[in-house]
């Protein structure tokens, strides 16, 4: 657990190191592991960037977080993949919750909550951790998802290439509430401000055309239909 | 405009260079100019991928998008922003549509619109350019805003790093409809499939705690306030 750490910590606590360590919004930034868990559960869409003969790459990725582990998965056709299970890597989750209106241009800001994870990823080669990665993978984008529909065949299996990245070396950083200068001087400008906040929301499952019209929508999906 | 190119372009079509060409997914591929800049219009956050001492580092930043260029900003101190003025960096912008449920596991999938631009930024110098860079900014995030707020001083200007991304090399990436397993043989198990349609919308403008209440809601700002 220590390893690359330049302060003590628990395990309750994120590692700082040299690259997770914030030069600056320190005020934003967050070291409690919860704060980590809490932005991956909220989301199944990451950025992940890898380097590919020293250009970057960063290339949007389904992931799924569990425990200590954070899994991605792909083609084992694709060139980010090959390129991250090769060295570090750097996956961001990134939530835009509003867009923060100041009196002044420069003072406008975005409300946010993100997380920066570094590590060399592990190709998951054993066919029980796998299957169990796939799951927390589809479950993290739909909850009951996973043991609804038919399960991966052996081909499908040899067809996915699954990473997991430990979430050892991470920093969470967090922006909410109204701008900055409601006690500065262009307080007095008289101008509005305040926060346009950013809704993200599930609307009501669409059908497949091509399904005969007898199929019910499961139990764990009726839940999303509009009231 | 034919540096790196490996293809015959016209202006309205994408360059397609090494970087650039898919791999994988080709169906999934736009190539027109016009693609890009849709993909562009629809958001203001993009990931910004670097490279610092040999790593991938990608960070969410705001960005706005005018002709043929991509501006972003930071504070003159950013790390990430410092390297992406001394070589190559990759741009990603995905907007993440719908969540498509399919009958098996394996056919799951993400309705999305992505866009991934490499190129070496400009460091924007000169005031007026700095200065039309940071309104196309503003004015992605909120139409209108600009004309209402204080414009920058002197010194906020020299505080902000703006960087400027020619749209010349940038591959698009569309995904939209339902699933691909709608005519092949798990069609026959029963199975509910379809789209969970994501959706992303701003909510009714909240005021700063500090705003005397007799401020009102400017006129571009009151088209999100709830009916």
């Amino acid at each position: 657990m220590s390893t690359g750490s330049t302060h003590e910590t628990t395990d309750a606590e994120l590692l700082v190191t040299e690259r997770t360590r914030l030069r600056r919004g320190k005020d934003k930034g967050r070291t409690a592991r919860a704060d980590l868990h809490a932005v991956l559960a909220d989301g199944f869409v990451c950025h992940l960037g890898v380097v590919v003969d020293g250009t970057p790459m960063v290339v949007p990725t389904v992931y799924g977080a569990t425990g200590d582990t954070l899994y991605f998965h792909g083609s084992v056709a694709s060139r980010s993949l090959v390129s991250a299970s090769e060295g570090v890597v750097c996956v961001t989750v990134t939530h835009v919750d509003g867009i923060v209106l100041a009196r002044s241009a420069f003072e406008h800001s975005i409300n946010y909550r993100s997380a920066m994870i570094y590590g060399v990823p592990r190709l998951v080669v054993e066919d029980d951790e796998k299957l169990s990665g796939l799951r927390v993978l589809t479950e993290q984008a739909m909850r009951g998802q996973w043991d609804y529909v038919r399960q991966p065949t052996r081909k499908e299996m040899a067809a996915t290439t699954l990473l997991a990245l430990p979430l050892d070396e991470a920093s969470v950083k967090v922006r909410m509430g109204p701008p900055d200068d409601g006690d500065g001087p262009d307080a007095g400008l008289g101008l509005w401000a305040g926060v346009v906040p950013l809704i993200n929301e599930r609307g009501t499952p669409q059908p497949d055309p091509a399904l005969p019209p007898d199929v019910p929508l499961p139990p764990h999906l009726r839940r999303l239909n509009a009231p």
